[in-house]
């Protein structure tokens, strides 16, 4: 492969790469916090990468975007307040903005570059970031959180980049631990939680921080998301409150179009498989 | 990346392109119909490379075979002979005679040197080659399904390499018609079926082409397959006997370790993406 003609991301620790072909990059630039690369390929549309790792492509964002909104909102019985940590591309922001029932949603990423390029390169993602509903902040979402009063939101997306630079705290016992504080009486998390194939370490770190700080209901979900690692990936929800049904009934009347998520595809997402349940007793 | 240290399957028309580090090549044949090729790879164990296409790995076959196999044998209400047209490297072979209700299991690769290689790069997925009720036959699968006498088989399974060189009469109307003609009442036919994000083309002139011949019944089936392109994979079930139902209490008892495959997972397999269903009109 001739390495000008294709974006490529290494997982060292998974022995795996996986490359897109390219016409051409269109952007590069480094950041206060991190660096930005933004491809034209041939086939998935725009593609942006952060620090060497694919972020988001026109082609096949849907799934990630979609699977990180619609269960944690059809399982809420009433979201009203939703934030967004990180999500600079808006596209977590989109689809939480498609719930009639959302009066509040606040997507805080430490990076402002990483929107600004956005709003150019994939500006079908920030269609809804004029919406009066809409509040885009570009601080640190770990102050953020441990900064609110209690009951001030009721779901948090956690939409972030790896656990490696500005995400680490992400993943930590503090930041979960300021999130159940926040949180509202059936407030959740969900955060993006790498794949099982490749990252059971973490998942099962995950839960346990998660789990030691008071989230007594954990939900891990799985879609495909081939831009990713492994091409398999999966989300995990930390919830106050039973986590075992969601609004079904709702979910099969959603009054907006997708992609991928449906009701059967919502309740696919929630099967685990054999060798997970085996890792964690489940 | 240095190409002494990776194989690297490249898919043209989808623009994209998945890599494994390898230790080393640990063997390469031409055999009559295709080129083979062995890798020691770093962390997926060994690879099998056919005619540069990626085809089965240690680390995530299981994947693939408990999907080609259960979902289809949980389905037939009483499967007792079951055909898998190629499966060389006796994986799906193997998840097939864990069902005890399996009286015959014939496995018809065209070419031997597969399952010659797979007996000793692979040697966990032939263990059960020697089962009394298994038969291997190197011959080929079109021509034997296309003689074989009415009502000779209750589920053919077609799990085979993608659909050029020798693999391309099986994704046509006419071996359907021949499967139709030698399946029992309640019979069907389960073929992999590529990748949703990168082959809806061909999944639509397989469905089109197994409903022109007569089977009434369809079911697409989605699962992770790490090293098929996407990293998405799919099997379609063409059955002349209703789908939409399965052994659901057999499967949760399932007398039989897996990795992947459950009773859930089974149902998760089931879910027809937003977009998918679309296409179809589903």
């Amino acid at each position: 492969m001739n390495p000008s003609e294709w974006f490529t991301e290494q997982v060292p620790a998974a022995g795996s790469a996986f490359s897109l072909k390219i016409k051409q990059k269109v952007h590069e630039e480094q950041s206060e916090f991190q660096h930005l690369e933004i491809y034209e390929t041939e086939t998935f549309g725009n593609l942006m990468v952060i620090d060497g790792c694919t972020m988001v492509s026109t082609r096949d964002n849907f799934f990630y975007h979609e699977m990180m909104s619609h269960p944690a909102l059809y399982t809420h019985p009433d979201p009203k307040r939703v934030w967004i940590i990180g999500g600079g591309d808006c596209g977590t922001l989109s689809e939480v903005l498609k719930h009639p029932s959302v009066e509040q949603a606040v997507q805080i990423d430490i990076d402002e570059r990483v929107t600004r390029l956005a709003e150019i390169y994939f500006p079908e993602l920030c269609e809804s970031n004029n919406d009066p509903r809409a509040e885009l902040k570009f601080i640190d979402g770990i102050k953020w959180v441990k900064d609110a009063a209690p009951d001030s939101v009721d779901i948090i997306i956690v939409d972030s980049t790896d656990p490696v630079g500005p995400a680490l705290g992400l993943f930590s016992e503090d930041f979960y631990r300021d999130c159940f504080n926040c949180l509202s009486e059936n407030g959740m998390i969900v955060q993006q939680s790498e794949s099982a194939l490749y990252n059971m370490t973490l998942i099962g770190e995950m839960r346990n921080a998660m789990s030691v700080i008071g989230f007594n209901h954990l939900q891990t979900l799985f879609f495909p998301q081939c831009i990713y690692p492994s091409g398999w990936w999966s989300a995990t929800i930390a919830s106050k409150a039973d986590l075992t049904t969601f609004r079904e009934q709702d979910s099969a009347n959603k009054p907006f179009e997708t992609v991928y998520y449906n009701v059967d595809i919502h309740k696919a997402s929630l099967a685990q498989p054999e060798f997970f349940k085996n890792a964690f007793g489940l």
